[in-house]
């Protein structure tokens, strides 16, 4: 057996074509352009890169992106009124700040800070809280949970009524993926650090989240035989034989649950191009509701 | 075998005695008597029995209570008036608004009315946030989750490393037990309405949490052998042999699970008596907080 591939690239570049016609359709119907800001402290390289993918991204749809590049030294309260200013621009229908904040600043205050209706990254608490309870929705789903699911469903994997184990409790990926997955009719496994069969809980999930930050950690023996299985996990490892002496990996060990699983997705080109195509979603649906047009 | 009872009612008596005499202390060195407000809308019955006791249980402990009784048709300006009147009352370090209110009021925006260092109950929506998430402390717990917690801490019950199972995705019991099992190191499964074999898992279960509000339909076979069964299931059924025809039952088919279980609550006399001892313990908390003694 052998796994069919979630293929997050091809998946993504679909979402954007799907985003980029209906963002045309936006403007000439309603006259308005979807504008997104993202806000990024200081000078972390990695951060740089993904607010500048996400920026690109953005263009690339029609939509209308503004950077906010902020000193590593600013205060909190002057990044405060950074997202009081954003609030009230009507060209802008999300923010994101980039996480994580330096730390002498207050994320949780922060976050809170951002007006409900421009949270497009989903991690006001408001919409955590909502994303937790049942019975009330978040304005918006934190992009990469979302689009893990957003994969499932346009690969037609069920979630309802079936097993998944989410291994990792990270407020970004693992925490808000569990309680989606689980308001999505799942029966839901979360594993702790202190878990001590790993592989044994894994094996029973019909749906396997791997965002445990352990590189190829996730090997065959943890995934039942034609199991989705979805890696959130993104480390570079040595290897000789590749180009500059490196090789991208996730958290599962590719090669060898290709042929258990029933779907898997690829490190790179699995979840990372899907968060940045449901970004633009949740930022097109932010402006459709702007004018009432969602 | 025969479980051990994790005895609500002795265990909850112990913990007013303390309540009791930690508020003595406090009035001697800080002269503050802890003081809850209970805000009840209505005049639903039961609701109106919750509130009753929690407020007797406080004078009892040498609380002040206040109990706040508004009309049926109150509008959601004026319940927000009434909170905030509470917010600013110096006396007062617990706000308990009764769930749930009328249809026509608004309860997540009355919730996130309350003052965050006065919600004793833990519902505000940066409190579920902050339960959910990991690394940030909620101000206070829900009630009922702790109380079973505290319950299972003074039976010596281990929670970290352990399975936990919650049959259950209340917002009140369900949810909130399962964030809080999940962050005190339990591997924890949530089962959903579509859960197909509620039997098979529960049966992994270390700790069960009974929560679906089906009267006894935990059985023996449900529950691992030497499992802790925590039940918060309340319903009057029909008994002919019982005085007045009915008797109280949990979730849990008490007598069944009895010989196999390492210990469970009784219903009554469980989860219900820990539900309010754990609430005076969050209101004498807060009143500590006030004069910085906590």
């Amino acid at each position: 057996m052998t796994a069919e591939l979630l293929d997050g690239r091809a998946t993504s570049a679909k979402i954007r074509e799907e985003v980029t016609a209906e963002v045309e359709q936006l403007k000439a119907e309603h006259g308005v352009v979807p504008g997104l800001a993202t806000v990024l402290v200081g000078e972390d390289p990695a951060s740089k890169s993904y607010v500048g993918m996400k920026e690109k991204q953005c263009r690339q749809a029609g939509m209308h992106a503004v950077g906010v590049h902020l000193p590593e030294d600013i205060g909190q309260a002057d990044l405060l009124a950074e997202l009081a200013k954003l609030n009230a621009n009507p060209e802008i229908h999300g923010i994101l700040l980039q996480l994580p904040l330096p730390e002498h600043l207050d994320e949780d205050q922060a976050l809170s800070a951002i007006a409900l209706e421009k949270d497009v990254d989903g991690f006001h608490p408001v919409n955590i809280a909502r994303l937790t309870l049942q019975g009330v929705e978040p304005t918006f789903v934190p992009c990469m949970p979302l689009g893990c699911v957003e994969l499932l469903d346009r690969y037609g994997v069920l979630i309802k009524g079936r097993e998944a184990v989410v291994l990792g409790t990270s407020n970004i990926v693992g925490l808000p993926t569990a309680m989606l997955l689980l308001h999505r009719g799942a029966t839901l496994t979360i594993c702790h650090p202190h878990t001590e069969d790993l592989g044994g809980t894994s094996r029973r999930a019909d749906i396997l989240v791997a965002a445990i930050d352990q590189p190829r950690m996730v090997k065959s023996d943890w995934v039942k035989p034609g199991a989705a299985v979805i890696d959130v996990g993104w480390s570079r490892v040595k290897d000789e034989t590749a180009e500059g002496g490196y090789r991208v990996v996730g958290n599962v060990d590719f090669d060898e649950v290709l042929d258990v699983a029933g779907h898997v997705t690829p490190v790179p080109g699995g979840t990372g191009p899907m968060t940045i195509a449901v970004l633009l979603q949740n930022t097109l649906l932010s402006a459709r509701r702007s004018v009432g047009a969602a």
